[in-house]
């Protein structure tokens, strides 16, 4: 802190070595998880026939996917400490046949399992995968995950296909048939589950969490805690509006809900700060949710663990904040010593 | 702020006599404006053939959409001095006959400046409407309004259908046969448009700004200003990781833009806060915004102007960023004096 | 939250009812408090021979300074389930006779431990009064009034008076008499200290505190937590910058503290809300201290508990903030049930 | 800001280029500036007999003070264009004989002009130095030299000494003598007035602040803008419970003032970045002041140009905001092109 009469037009950043992150994807040795299964045509992105990203960046990213060396490698430089793995995405979502997804969704577990887990349990976690297409199964599917595998819940990518045809049909969260999930995660006692954004910058996910909010399910399992990257999707930005208008409207029009959207973000949701490099969205985020309810994730290695590190570790914030939402919260929700 | 030891559990608010606003509804003499034309059902919001919303209140807001004085009234009670006021959406956008459309933009703008403007002109200005299905008409409709009626802009009511049939077909703004709009629109010299949101709270608007910015129309003609009611509808949030992803992008393959959408943001939108209630999301947009691009509104009547005043009126804000984000900011904007 | 279309230029509030004060100040039957014994003429705020407030208002407050009975009902109106007492400031720092200061201090937390620590056990707790004119017998009685009594620490109004003769002959609570004192916090555990402004606007407090940490206090005694009032006096705002002079300096030439000034604040200091009623204040405190590390309170009766209760239940903050602000923090810290 | 999978723990800067600096500090060629004169022994900071900084460092300080190039250097490293310049302090103040102080102020403004101003137009502005032992003369300086050197107003270092024998003994500058001064810097129309913290972490500073909106002088002189150092020494963070005890006082036991002094801080005050590094104090103080009232500035050579550009230019914050701060509120204040 010295005064310093040069400059090299840096900052200097002091590294925190008890980072945990919470959104680390890692591919299946069962299948291609960064696609449908079998493939079909992206979505979106492709423009003539070409990815959006050029090829030595997604070749690196495919690496890494699959490689636990330098996994830990980038962590260590990066004061990572700990991480939860999961799937990419969309990863069984994506699978379209219903048995073949109950089927990889655990072996795919056991392998993630086996891998990082296994030999590194000081370092890795597992998020598993679980089949939507088959709620029933993916209930059990995350039982066994929890008790025998250590899961710290469930990752789900957004919608499930639900339709070998029609990719285009999916199925919401909130559907009817996806009860006995919603049950069993509340059984196993405030289970977090890692829901991600596919695409859309997070428009899909919002409008799931809003969704689960509506259809009652936070009100029948009230132990349920649902963990959003990316700041809570713009929730925290917006969410004061919905409850706004939906006080004007009629009761019960929009679903058996009993409490306000806020009141749902504010105690059935974390927010990761996983692909957030800005400290007035972080700033907003702890604003509506409390310090307690955010929490320090990178969404590696679709997104540099050293760069969030030097983003986290760099910003002018209290140490008691900081120290919150790089581990401290991360320690208490998951139990972790 | 003398000592009370009695409480009446209610905080007085000092009303602020000045205040300017830029979303005021109101109906056309012409048309059912807030419906497609000739009407379709509703695409949202229906529940067992009933609005989301009870009757009288849908029955007061019918009434306001063409009650002059009682607008006034309002505006009287709640200190604002000023409002633009545009037909209430859909409005022009709705009109499936794109001839109809020509037509009815002309005349509802003629008797919305009878009504409000040349009746009352220290009280209300205009946002003309354009039939964006016919974007060379638009753009003359436009001139004339800005030139014979002193409008402030136009509004547009995000998407156009354009296609008699199938109402789900609509256009983008970013559509290369809206060129000559945007092009006019710059030639008028920085004149704003109000863009709002017609449902989905504001992923539609937000969606036609992101492809506005990308299609480079704000590199063709810098000029251009566009106002977002909401708070920009979560673009303050969240546009900064829409840059981080497309900084890892092939350059050139989300459109020809020049700039970063944060850039765009700061440079060509300003953010009203219509339909906000909410302080955090307005200090996040300051934020990132500046103090000098946010503007208070109200989006009368489907909100209140008195609930909106005693919000904003009451908040705990210094004077100088209140008077500016209340009048003096719009005050420069539109040349008021 | 109904759509309103009348104003009464009010904000309702909703009652919070939980919350917790930590700086209710009440008389002594043994000594006036509010002013030095023997009495000395007051240093400020005089003019013409008259005090500074109305004479109405001085009765009051002198009447709630021992009316038990009114400081209920006035925490039932606001919604305050639980609140510490201590001595009105100078109070025990005031007393001229060192050995009269021992046996008064004594006398005076027995008297307020009876008056409402046993007769409300579940409304009132107590931070003892201490003779630091006397620093081993103020160890003494603290140890005394935290196992006897159930205090929860001792309150200090600033400096002590050192010299019957010379009321302006004061002394700093960092100096070296005062060790046995803050051993004996030490020893007792994060026994939490109040530590109060007496005049200045905080500037006294704040010169305390920066001595304390500059002394090495709570480098010797790392369990030591000081509470200070008013949003801990600005240090949250300018302690930065004490931090960025010093780091110029040569080292230990301010004393043989091994932290930044900063560090001090984060980890052994919490700041209340009393006397504060402006949220960027509030906000300014949490950036710097964390949310764990803020506590409402109101300073009754100097001030109103109903106008700081409508000020901090009105707030828009997250609930979660507000519960840990209002009354969880206080929980954790006073081991409270 | 594409992914990068390496880390240098550092964060890179865009240097900004249009900088305006409002507090670098210059020596006289006829008197040592940075004490009293003739010397009297400093009051604090001395440790056996030892200046609290080492002596390199206060070499480098002593040889900026009057090295013209080595300043422009610095400021071509840092971004800053232009900056004002003053004498250092206690500069003027400090000189204890009354005619001597008339005397050595006008010939430093002549000097300082030819060595800065005159030389480098571009460059360099001034803030004239003004004998406040002499009300009278200090009016007749400031006005030649804003009328023939062009400074943009006078700096005054806090206290002014009234008395050779005894430099405890000083004027505030509220002192019903100073009243020709003000009224002098109101005609000249909203000329500024730098007043500058000597010692004590701004509280002098704070002190004569709230002294001078006390006294009516605002209220008199309403032209007079007042910018202060350090974010406006607390006063943003504390200004509301002044007002807030004050309101509960006698009116006009404190003064004849006519409004709040949170409205004084907010209509006649600016206030600059100069020795300010940490973001919530900046925002602390747009919060309570608006941008339009807060100013870059470092304290050269007191402080480094290039470690306060490092940290004004790579603050995550948005570029409106950040300009306007940076230089666009200087250059209209100041009338600069």
């Amino acid at each position: 802190m010295a005064l310093n009469r040069k400059t090299t037009e840096t900052i200097k950043v002091d590294r925190l070595n008890q980072k945990i992150a919470l959104e680390e994807a890692v591919g299946s040795p069962y299948f291609i998880a960064h696609g449908t299964h079998p493939p079909t045509p992206m979505i979106t992105g492709m423009k003539d026939g070409l990815p959006p990203y050029n090829i030595p960046f997604l070749e690196d990213i495919d690496d890494r996917l699959n490689n636990v060396e330098k996994g830990l490698e980038s962590m260590d430089a990066s004061g990572i400490t700990y991480a939860t793995v999961s799937l990419t995405c969309p990863g069984v979502e994506g699978i379209l046949d219903p048995d073949e997804a109950v089927e990889l969704a655990r072996k795919t577990n056991d392998a993630i399992y086996e891998l990082y887990v296994k030999s590194h349990p000081t370092r890795f976690g597992l998020f598993c995968s679980v089949a939507m297409k088959k709620p029933e199964e993916a209930a059990k599917e995350l039982e066994r995950a929890v008790k025998v595998l250590g899961a710290k819940g469930a990752l789900i990518n957004g919608f499930t296909n639900i339709d070998k045809d029609d990719v285009s049909n999916v199925r919401y969260l909130d559907d009817p048939v996806c009860e006995p999930f919603w049950k069993k995660l509340s059984e196993l006692d405030s289970c977090p589950n890692l829901s991600q954004a596919a695409y859309g910058f997070g428009i899909e996910t919002a409008g799931h969490s809003l969704r689960i909010m509506c259809s009652g399910i936070l009100d029948r399992y009230k132990n349920v805690q649902i963990i959003l990257g990316h700041c809570a999707e713009s929730l925290p930005f917006l969410v004061h509006r919905i409850d706004h208008r939906m006080a004007i409207g009629i009761r019960g029009n929009n679903g058996p809900y009993k409490k306000s959207m806020m009141y749902y973000l504010q105690n059935n949701f974390y927010a990761t700060l996983a692909g957030v490099r800005r400290e007035s969205t972080m700033r907003n985020t702890i604003d509506e949710m409390g310090e307690s309810r955010v929490l320090f994730s990178v969404d590696y290695p679709y997104e540099s663990n050293e760069d969030a590190a030097d983003w986290f570790d760099g910003m002018q914030m209290n140490e008691n904040t900081r120290k919150a939402i790089g581990w401290e919260n991360a320690k208490r929700i998951f139990k972790l010593t």
